[in-house]
């Protein structure tokens, strides 16, 4: 089983994690790297302005950089970074000639006809996709994964479906990866919080209530769950923390809610997937940003701090990489996905 | 008008904070400092590791440190800076032998003949005074003011409670000077978030309901509210951001929240009142601990983001500075409202 | 006595800085802010995207931005805040016009006939500006000051010239706010150092050179002193800290030494002149950025930790607030020693 | 081949560290791990407070940890993570006892009898280990690694020794972890610099004039070089950032510097020998800390910005992780040489 990638917005903060996580794939290959206008034809290694590791990984570094055009690109799934008004225009050219669109931006997030899919979650959705490809006659199709945020919150709360779930309160600590390389300034952020991040609580607000939806006659109906969402973005380079209320239509125990959290399944035999999905610490003060981030190579979300508030209600804090599980790797998981289900 | 003050637990990060707003201060004049065994007979100047401006002020730098003693203390009010446990002894000594104790300390601040006071909000239960005196026998008293978290918080919940309060949720944001000098490593805190404050959130939802409480007959009854709080340590130095929620008992508009904030009468005439006790931003992403935490000399509390969330709820973000406001600033205010209310 | 100025460059970094340094001046009056063709006619409190305070100073707010024109601006002397390659083609403009440029901007400060002025240091360099003027043909002129860091560096080894200066070696570690507020994005510096700040090198390298050196016959001698600058950026929000080797053509003591600093008299009777020009301190771990940083009120320069090195050579830590005293205060000094000096 | 060992001082920082590198180790097996009194007996995956990795490593969870006393510690070699005044006590008796003492404390580096060794720089001196077990009537023997900043300085200079090195000055970056998990105290260094660590400067300067030393007739002839150091904490986790100038008694050019660099050896077949000793990077703002210091599992050096000064000297930015090439990496290597050489 091989696959030829390629990845859009390859020099950005979420296109180089892409490159990174794809370096040694056991399915799929970076055959083309495409990027803005003025960096085509140069070398993806001297044009790059690499910041995830030590080293731009030797496999792209003579990759020359091609238009954001399905003619320069060879690939049979194309994974997008790009900003969200660009990959309005581009994802859909590639979509209709036939490429298969794992895609990190929001643009399509919230049409009615595409699968915004985390695979642990609401794999079920990707019903979605034939209903796509005949309602847009395209060839392909696009498939998007939500914002980094709602990821982990939404993983969080899906194995807690089963008590009824009736509200959800977030107040977010994000990371400045999260922002792309030059959104948040220094001297923005040094010894401060800004709590403020543009478009990010209506994107929780919304997509959670999509993804927890059912998918029934061709459409989904969105999951009817009050959710609040309060963004911050905080001094700490990787690592988004959520610290969340969930009022219950009955009555639980700490006990419940815990066990429910570990019993969620992974993904067998997708090679992106973490062993567990959800890792539960009872240490008093876990989850943090920096010590737990990379759990499951950064694909695990780690759940902390589950205590009882009311009756019928509980609080407790979860942690995921935003760059990791909460993008490149979560449109990789995608793609896998769509693999094993035969859809590629 | 001229008092003599005293300072319990002068070296600390609070003593510190208590001696710089204390220098020029118009009506008090720091007399004693007293601190741990170790360092008495040491002259403050040599002895502190001053670290909240560049200079130690002069006026205290050769004042010999004396005992947790009122036998070595030469003052009218004595402003506690305690270690809760310390306090707890040492407090009632001074109280009984006549001394106001205006206190920053824990310790007490439960006690049902104990006034847990923040000025603008309950000076009323100062009414308590007498009650303790007579209760306990001493010729002094003891005044509390609540925790730094709380005393932000519960500025911010005072001028809503006309519209009904039914529930409270708030995430903190807390800077590592509510932790005192020692208090958080700097290896557990850059590049991450703590989820976890011992004590804090059970304080913040205690002292609230008692601060909000009535004095009737001699007694508190506690405000009934529903309050649950989540706290987390961030990498600031000074201010604490607060996102908090509130479910009213009837529908609220945005508007009449807003003005309700700007309405909270400061106490005139008191030298650390600041002219606006709320101040309110209309930017879309403050207030922000660096820029907004000296508002009023650290007295104000700054509030933003005041958005809509359901029919009877709204949501906002509260910012006030821990070791001004939220300790020695706090305690300073109150025991120039115990002069002017003639209690001294 | 009582003079309108301008500032050219009014939203940036630096210029904010200005506007908060010159707000109540006693004679300068700020009556135009001049910024780029986009803010043009737009309400200065409107458009700044305010950072170094909590609020923009009241008497700014409404000031219609002009043109960086001279037909524009209403001023006696224009404080220029521009990046290096607009202001070398603006600040003639306003020179030939007939208005004196107090320039922050290194474009001119090489040039044979412009004065690179400390007042503490060379004052005597006033005498280029008939030189320039008439060069010229203009009836106005530019004084530049040096960059930050040279200045901090230049403060420091001008009391050590009378020892015989032979070489100099400077590590520097610097703020986040001498790049501007977009110059250091927070995913480069949080958690890092970066080793290196283009152009800063060779700044410090060649305007420290011109600085100490002699005016003789209308021209600069360079001083004859070997220097190397190493210098890097560390996440600190302001303030440079520098450490610096100083060999001497003779054998010297740290006495010495120590009394020189603390001897460089301050120039009386101007605004911004800081009662002790360096403050010497005796603690084994200062100066300290967070602490010293607003050391008269960010127009003094902290030294510490000297230290015997060889015989004929010391070692000493020397810290500024870079965008002070290593900007917009420097300008603004400078500014007050023409008016002095009667150049106005 | 194989080997039990056991590490003194098992819950620090750097024993942390040593039990994190010796995970899966090929040659050792970690059979014992040593605590002080109120320890003993404890599980360590209970005691510990882990904070080097999301998880304390299975293999020593269960170990429950024993006196630091040769009659309950199982091993061939001990690594010694101990404080200074307690490893001066507790290591001689294990060494008499016939333990190989592999340590990274202080307390015995300079004596005369003890090798200071770095593999790559000076093997040869393991020739002082029969003279030690001689002069001391010991069984056993202690060989030590230097303080981690020297390590990372010394490694640099080795390469260069062939040039006739004449002086040497380093300003130093350190990480907080260098100075053990409560050794900074965050609101000591958020935004800030600390121009002083105790005892750092005087050991750089003598441990590794004794390292660049020759070993002849059993004793070690200093290097004649002259060393002047400036040790600086900024807010960095991980990663030592020095900035050196060395001045040598010939010319020199940059390529010859930077192709000696890159050829010192790596000592080969040892399991944690890095592949390059030196990484020489080309770009212009390179080595980082955080991008640059697990470089070579952390056991590999970076080096970059190498600048010609004057004729005859040049300056460069070195980088090293230091609490691994810098500490637990640098005992375990030298204890993988002796099991090499057959001194175990």
């Amino acid at each position: 089983m091989h696959y030829d990638v390629a990845v859009l917005g390859a020099t950005g903060m979420v296109g180089q994690k892409f490159i990174q996580l794809l370096e040694g794939h056991p399915w799929f290959k970076v055959k083309s790297l495409a990027a803005s206008e003025r960096r085509v034809g140069k070398k993806y290694g001297e044009e790059v302005i690499w910041l995830v590791s030590e080293e731009v990984p030797k496999y792209v570094r003579d990759i020359e950089m091609v238009q954001l055009n399905p003619k320069y690109v060879d690939a049979d799934i194309v994974f997008s970074a790009l900003p969200s008004n660009i990959a309005r225009e581009v994802e859909p050219k590639f979509a209709s000639e036939g490429f298969v669109v794992a895609s990190n931006a929001s643009a399509f997030r919230m049409e009615k006809d595409v699968p915004l899919v985390i695979p642990e979650v609401n794999s079920d959705h990707l019903g979605l996709i034939s209903i796509q490809k005949k309602n847009r006659g395209w060839e392909g199709y696009i498939i998007t994964n939500p914002n980094c945020t709602t990821i982990i919150l939404t993983l969080s709360l899906k194995p807690l479906m089963e008590f009824g779930i009736n509200s959800v309160k977030v107040a977010t600590m994000q990371a400045i990866s999260g922002a792309g390389f030059l959104g948040v300034p220094s001297f923005a952020i040094e010894d401060n919080v800004i709590p403020f991040i543009k478009g990010e609580e209506e994107k929780v607000e919304s997509e959670t209530l999509k993804i927890l939806g059912k998918l029934k006659n061709g459409e989904i109906s969105y999951a009817n769950i009050s959710i609040s969402a309060s963004c911050h973005r905080v001094p700490v380079t990787d690592g988004h923390l959520e610290s969340v209320w969930v009022e219950f239509t009955r009555k639980v125990d700490v006990e419940e809610i815990k066990s429910s959290f570990e019993k969620l399944a992974s993904i067998k035999n997708l090679p992106t997937s973490p062993d567990k999905v959800i890792i539960v610490r009872s240490e008093f003060d876990r989850p943090q940003p920096r010590l737990d981030r990379n759990s499951g190579n950064g694909m695990s979300i780690v759940v902390g701090r589950i205590r009882k508030d009311a009756e019928n209600s509980v609080k407790y804090v979860v942690l995921g990489h935003n760059t990791v599980r909460g993008a490149a790797g979560a449109s990789i998981l995608n793609a896998e996905l769509l693999v094993a289900k035969k859809y590629v």
